[in-house]
């Protein structure tokens, strides 16, 4: 049974095919610069073959259409009536959606309305699901809420400490984000602990260009990094994180700016990694520089780690328990062996102590703590589409 | 020897006279709407002699000559020459004063020139000096800044992850607060640890109306949860302590503010416990509502223990090692036993093992962990005046 996952985004559209429920995957592709004449179309499928194409796709019905015709053409379906379920990435469930669910009208209705707190998200996704309705009116779609992972934080948690009529009135609150790639994670990491996911405590690291960082208690999250929007947290490749917020009137007046979105875009494009290092957002790029004897490189290098160590303590703090594990995933968390030895060497005192010759590694699923380490270190490669596609065929099977 | 400390406000002035090197408090005073007709001065001196009157202090001239001629009519001092020294506490040293100073002509205008750091508090400081200087010329006087126990924290720690240019040209970074408790209590803590205070490793809780949370490695601060101001880090009585920095453009869209002043006004002065209970910004009141049944009052008691608890966390992982102790301080840290215990609950499987009857104490010097606790918890009562007259001693000395 074929299960298509969707992840659409406001000028590029990713999908993986999976049978399940083997977990199979069976093709993935993506079109990027959608809207555009130069759209590039790309599949990967059958284990080793590729397919390329630039092209004009100017709509989203146009981009749908034509992942539906390539997948027969290219004999990835046999019929499209093959396709059991799609689901979709949904940024945004806000309060409403404390989980995956079939969409129909009144859901969609429901997640456009959220618009406003994913405004580059949520109306795509709605769209691309009405679109897909459309072209496949038979095949039931799921909407996977990136956020649902985070939704039962407790109100201390979740609440900013800050007049109530602000949650009340305007829904501001510790929303989260990266709560697929999170609860993936939590899952693997409970098979590969041999333990309940219910029983199951750890802190996930979810390290990518944006990141974050959750506090998983008896499998659920009870904390997250991430805040009202992707800002919060830790440093990232352009976003600050934390901050105190009075320096804002301050650049505000320094810089002679007159509009606080200015600023905010600055903390969320121009700041992290980018933004000490005057060099570059990527990772690798500052270590590169770092290696090569660059100051503000080194510097980028110390503040990541060092806001990373200082959330895990936080959250090892609030669990109440020694979690059973950490556990690294996304672009950095995966594929950076210096970030995951700075901050487990600096955590040694906590338990934690790593094999520095298993951390040597890039991208693979591996145990990477001492065998008498107190807390077992994991790098768990994420994997949001299959998630997606779980959930979607989950849910269609009781459909 | 007698040595006088001076904590001049905008419309307060409390001073104290201490007996050095003995260390012995002579007398301690203060005058309340100073600027006013209804000026209230008060002294207590002699052991338990009171003086009490309320009259007209209308400059900060009359305030400083109407102090030291009380201070011989009250026969608290024979002649003002056996004032040896007067210590002020000086909010702001920036980046230039890194410990206590005497005061010259240079230092008075580094001080004044520090100003845009402390708006409400540097002036003032600077202006009392000078007017000090003026009635006892013969005097020396010593600036003891209130961040400069913050003044080697690594730029790991101080910077924020933004571009670096916004501390290059505007010294935009943290400064920390409430130095002078955080290093008083450090020195203490040392020597009730038994230990030098260079080989001491604590977590400082300095939590009073405003509140910060210091981790101490090897006796020196290392991170302070107070930021470029005193509106980061823990939740306050009325400050929010950290937040998203995107909720400020919501909050202004929302509630139709056109100056992002305001809004941080609002995160200054009505969040924090006042803001999430809706009560009161005490936590004496918001206790005694969450004891009557107040859920917000309760919810505030949670997240204040709840920020607490992970800023704990976080320095604790930080450090490097397990700290020697905990040290509660300030007015909540010394008398609230509740937030104490719920803290120091939350933090057993950290090797905190509090000690419930001892902790049921207010305002005493007293370890109130467990004998067999591997982290000792202290209730250490802060002296901030003491600590300026210690450095106003010791500099008057080598002077």
């Amino acid at each position: 049974m074929l299960f298509m996952s969707v992840n659409a985004g406001s000028s590029s559209l990713k999908w993986q095919i999976y049978d399940m429920p083997q977990e199979k995957q069976v093709a993935k592709g993506m079109i990027d610069r959608l809207g555009t004449k130069d759209a590039v179309f790309s599949a990967t499928y059958n284990g080793q073959e590729h397919f390329k194409k630039t092209e004009a796709i100017l709509t989203k019905e146009a981009a749908a259409t034509l992942i539906l015709t390539r997948l027969k053409n290219l004999k990835i379906v046999k019929h499209l009536e093959d396709i059991k379920g799609i689901g979709h990435r949904v940024v945004s469930g806000g309060e409403i959606f404390h989980e995956s669910t079939l969409v129909d009208d009144q859901v969609l209705l429901k997640i456009e309305n959220l618009a406003e707190l994913a405004p580059l998200h949520n109306r795509v996704e709605a769209y691309f699901m009405n679109v897909f309705q459309k072209l496949l009116p038979e095949v039931p779609q799921v909407a996977v809420f990136d956020n649902s992972f985070f939704s039962h934080l407790s109100p201390a948690n979740y609440l900013y400490p800050i007049d109530k009529k602000y949650y009340d009135n305007y829904g501001i609150r510790k929303y989260g984000a990266h709560g697929t790639s999170h609860r993936y994670v939590t899952q693997r990491a409970a098979e590969l602990l041999q333990k309940p996911q219910a029983q199951t405590n750890l802190i996930t690291l979810h390290l990518g260009s944006g990141a974050s960082i959750s506090a998983i208690k008896n499998g659920q999250a009870i904390d997250t990094s991430m805040g009202f929007t992707p800002l919060a947290g830790i440093m990232m490749g352009t976003r600050s994180g934390d901050v105190d917020p009075s320096i804002i009137p301050y650049m505000m007046e320094k810089e002679q700016i007159k509009d606080v979105k200015e600023i905010i875009r600055v903390l969320n494009k121009e700041s992290g990694l980018l933004g000490v290092s005057g060099i570059s957002n990527d990772k690798r790029d500052i270590d590169d520089a770092a290696a090569a004897g660059d100051q503000r490189a080194q510097l980028a290098q110390q503040m990541f780690a060092n806001r990373i160590v200082k959330y895990v303590g936080s959250y090892w703090a609030l669990l109440g328990v020694q979690p059973d594990a950490l556990v690294f995933t996304a672009g950095i968390g995966e594929n950076d062996a210096l970030v995951r030895a700075d901050v487990c060497h600096a955590l040694r005192h906590l338990g934690v102590q790593l094999d520095d010759q298993a951390n040597q590694v890039r991208g693979q699923e591996r145990l990477i703590s001492q065998p008498d380490s107190a807390v077992k270190v994991y790098i768990i490669p994420t994997n949001e589409e299959l998630m997606i596609a779980r959930d979607t065929y989950q849910l269609t099977q009781k459909h």
